[in-house]
């Protein structure tokens, strides 16, 4: 479930652009105003006032976007105010460059997204970077985590609810034959994490669990420093439980010395059409703390106010 | 260029679809009505046809299509008849399963169709078998086929013409070092053939040829019989010239002793609407005979004149 909160009565696209035309003029200067609009607007809501601001001011409302942005504030509204597809290709496309780099982004955004919405992140992608998704991340990986992240972020999964147990059963034994000879970048163990459906795969690693006495990401946790078991891990959760590697991500961000503001942006902006109540729900049970309060004592200012707005936190 | 031959005047959908009920009325009875109808109808209509029939009739034109097709004429009919993307998918699986397997279909649709095309293919492909093309892929193959077949059909390739020529450079250096160690299997060998554009491709592979003397198919006959080296330039051909792969598939079904109708039909089926025309080129410059006199040479009855009707030879 989401949180975002969209009022019962909205002003017209042309309305708030004009609005937010007001807000920007000396940018930072009226911050809540910014936020009570685009806060506040879900991603068709957004689409139609960027085009009603780019109709008007024959400007993109975020011409800004390619320059650095500087402050936690700004890269937030910008990074929410984007269109879901652009916003993952913007996201994937930081985390295969060199100085931005960073593999879980990938893994998230290719194993956490439906298989049409990855479609259009890789078609935004294509339509922005002239380039595939696919050749950045081959070209900016190697080795194990290629092996795992190209096909991860490649395939088009079926989604389907239909589960074949006697696939189930043959595969979860041979992931625990590969995992008992930590051959843990076995090609088949790759084949069946990166190919088959969401539903299927759930039913083969219940079946290890029953089978084995083991969750199989406990049987992975053999070296915790381990950058590609780290990964393994997170795909596996991703694939099969979401909302609690969502949490996990959020946990590790605020619990952070000095609060990891990229992972909580976002995990928030990404999230908070999608189910970022039910990750708040997970949160909050792991942490004993509400997901919001937790975000409110390790942020402050404007950033804390667009997160929170964003979280469905009643002032 | 395509070569079917579509009449400028056209029946309705639904009086062709009843004048195919009373073709197929004692199947077989009149093969030349059928082949004068959906051997002149374009996809578009062909589906009509198919709508219009199973609205009048409350059953599809082809209920026999799951059921083993008994004559190439049958076959070639039904194939063809196929919307585009549901044959492929019907093409495809049958290539995965054990008795059929066929590593060569699986790679030519993946190499040669548009992205948006082979998408389609599996969407079709989950609609129907309930199951990604991908994990069947994955699943019926092993070693470096596998390596080489899962990320060609799993791609979604970038389409655009942009070439650059540093990294087209820096590529072609990599292949010629790989290929120079014989390791053909190598990663980034394969990253590069299946990750880039096929605009990108051929201006690594120009590049190749320029700087290191050969053509890269030239280099990789290294052993003419492995079926892994043969797939690998089956894919380069069909990534960079599909005209010309399609040529010798057509020359090696038809030289073959006893006729490959299997690969006749797919191509002529496949190709008919696409670029046979320009296939029927490349066969008369290679074996100096036209397409259509090989076609009638090496065939006969009504799986002749169908195939002749696809090729849009004048009677």
């Amino acid at each position: 479930m989401a949180t975002l909160k969209v009022p019962a009565q909205l002003p017209s696209p042309v309305e708030d652009s004009e609005q937010l035309r007001k807000a920007f003029q000396g940018w930072g200067t009226n911050e809540g105003l910014i936020i009570s609009i685009l806060g506040h607007r879900n991603a068709a809501q957004r689409k139609l006032i960027r085009e009603a601001y780019s109709a008007t001011h024959g400007e993109d409302l975020f011409k800004d976007l390619d320059k650095e942005l500087s402050s936690d504030f700004e890269r937030a509204v910008l990074v929410w105010t984007l269109d879901p597809a652009e916003r993952d290709a913007f996201l994937a496309n930081e985390a295969t460059k060199m100085l931005t780099s960073n593999n879980w982004v990938i893994l998230e955004i290719a194993s956490t997204r439906s298989s049409l919405d990855l479609l259009k992140a890789k078609q935004a992608y294509q339509a922005r970077f002239k380039k595939s998704l696919e050749e950045d991340v081959a070209y900016h990986t190697k080795g194990d985590i290629r092996k795992l992240l190209v096909p991860l972020v490649s395939i088009f999964r079926y989604e389907g609810d239909e589960v074949n147990m006697t696939l189930a059963k043959s595969e979860a034994k041979l992931l625990h034959e590969k995992i008992a000879e930590k051959a843990y970048n076995d090609e088949e163990l790759i084949r069946i994490l990166s190919t088959r459906s969401k539903a299927q795969l759930t039913a083969t690693l219940n079946q290890y669990n029953n089978e084995f006495g083991n969750a199989i990401n406990k049987d992975l946790k053999t070296d915790p420093k381990d950058e590609y078991l780290q990964l393994l891990r997170a795909a596996i959760k991703c694939l099969t439980y979401p909302e609690k590697y969502f949490a996990k991500v959020l946990r590790m961000a605020i619990n952070k010395l000095g609060t990891d503001e990229g992972a909580l942006t976002r995990v928030v902006t990404t999230r908070a059409e999608v189910d970022l109540q039910r990750i708040a729900e997970e949160y909050q049970r792991r942490n004993s703390i509400p997901l919001d309060r937790a975000i409110a004592n390790d942020t402050s200012g404007d950033y804390q106010s667009i997160l929170l707005a964003l979280v469905g936190h009643e002032d």
